[in-house]
């Protein structure tokens, strides 16, 4: 099942997405994701409606250095003298799909990454990597947005991938866990600059440092995880960056695509 | 004024907090500290109540590095090579005032850092430094508890820094922004070990790199900032390694002390 949150006529809601690629129908639910779902019986089509970010999560957990590629091209070190590390993105800087990256003028080399996230949907701690399917609600996709500068200058990422904007996320959460094989998914990032696209991430997950369960595991030995809340399981390499006037999309085959206009805060 | 958060025998609520300190009052309002209080009648001795910590903040946003004396103490370097720098830790780290801070196993060198913290009341973003009142709904006390082990070999402060119950925050919220003075603070941190009483950091606000103004000015350039979310100010020096039977205790004069037992997770 596809959950999504968006914006109609009359006002914010949950919703079940279904129907084929080009012609989604979004049905209305009464609660949140975390129960089962009650339809309400309004619907629109998904092109009559916005689609929101599908969560505000309480916290974004993320997992960085966790492809050994994408180690390299940014630390030009190898993942064995630089394991996974956890940071956090702030929730203020989720936006949906189709909302702008907006750049501000400090932030002068911005990149794109292009993730699979995880939704939790039950508070959980000291979670087992082999029970991790208790505790995730579904996947989505999150773009990373980084600005390099920021990050290698200040040491600590908080500021280079919090800026507002800077944790797109969406299009929906897929809930179906067996509908895709986290241990061998494509992950592209497809960057439009000056008219033309090109695809820059053109990975796999089969690169995982550490799999989804053991990101679970590593996290919920130190954090309580609530519902809803985000974790990013790291960037393939490929992240390139981004100007006022560029559309960033991230595909993810049987999750979906996040689609992003870039602007000059 | 001071805004706490307790919970009664008939259950939780925000109250404005009066009288002399050991005759202190706690009366109910009906809303948050966010409007003009309103009293509901209710109240209660603070000592036939539990101080919770006075606000949930949807982030918490710290400044690392803000003091030129804890540095050196911790980075053996001098201020001028290490700039400040912006982390989160994330608010399932909160704990009130008497809780425990909770040392799992894997955290072998966890340490106090006692700091001034501000809660702000109302959103906001681009603030000058000049305006920081108009944004600062008043000031608390934070124990940014940080494991040494693990801050470095993770090199992101995250998980060293946010492990659950490792943001201590109280006691209450003084909302009186003229009533201390920001720039010649006191800071103390008093370590009970063994049963003997130390005063581990005994500094003062007026070691900051970065005042108040500019805190709020570097984050709101970057992040907008809700109600309710805490902005911790830095650690002075001092800071030293607590163990399971240990007690620490923070006090700013004109805020208050905060105080909490350390146990094995």
């Amino acid at each position: 099942m596809r959950f999504g949150r968006i914006a109609t006529p009359e006002g914010m809601c949950f919703c079940v997405v279904e129907g084929a690629e080009g012609a989604e129908v979004c049905r209305e639910i009464a609660g949140t994701p975390f129960t089962e779902p009650e339809l309400t019986g309004r619907e629109w089509k998904l092109a009559d409606v916005r689609l929101l970010a599908p969560m505000l999560p309480s916290k974004i957990v993320a997992i960085g250095r966790n492809y050994a590629d994408h180690v390299k091209e940014v630390f030009q070190k190898s993942a064995e003298h630089l394991p996974p590390t956890l940071f956090l993105k702030p929730p203020t800087a989720v936006v949906g799909p189709g909302a702008a990256i907006k750049i501000p003028e400090f932030a002068t080399k911005v990149e794109f990454e292009g993730e699979l996230a995880l939704v939790i949907g039950q508070a959980c701690k000291n979670v087992k990597a082999e029970n991790w399917k208790d505790v995730v609600l579904g996947f989505t996709i999150i773009n990373d947005v980084s600005s390099r500068d920021l990050q290698f200058a200040d040491g600590q990422w908080a500021r280079a991938k919090g800026i507002d904007t800077f944790a797109p996320l969406g299009p929906w959460i897929e809930t179906d866990l067996d509908s895709i094989d986290t241990t061998n998914l494509p992950i592209k990032a497809h960057l439009t600059h000056e008219g033309v696209t090109e695809t820059k991430q053109d990975s796999n997950s089969n690169q995982m440092i550490m799999n989804i369960g053991e990101i679970i595991e590593f996290i919920t030995a130190s954090f309580t995880l609530l519902p809803g809340d985000v974790i990013c399981t790291g960037s393939p390499a490929g992240t390139a960056a981004m100007f006022p006037g560029d559309f960033i999309e991230i595909e993810i085959p049987g999750v979906g695509k996040l689609g992003n206009p870039v602007e000059r805060a």
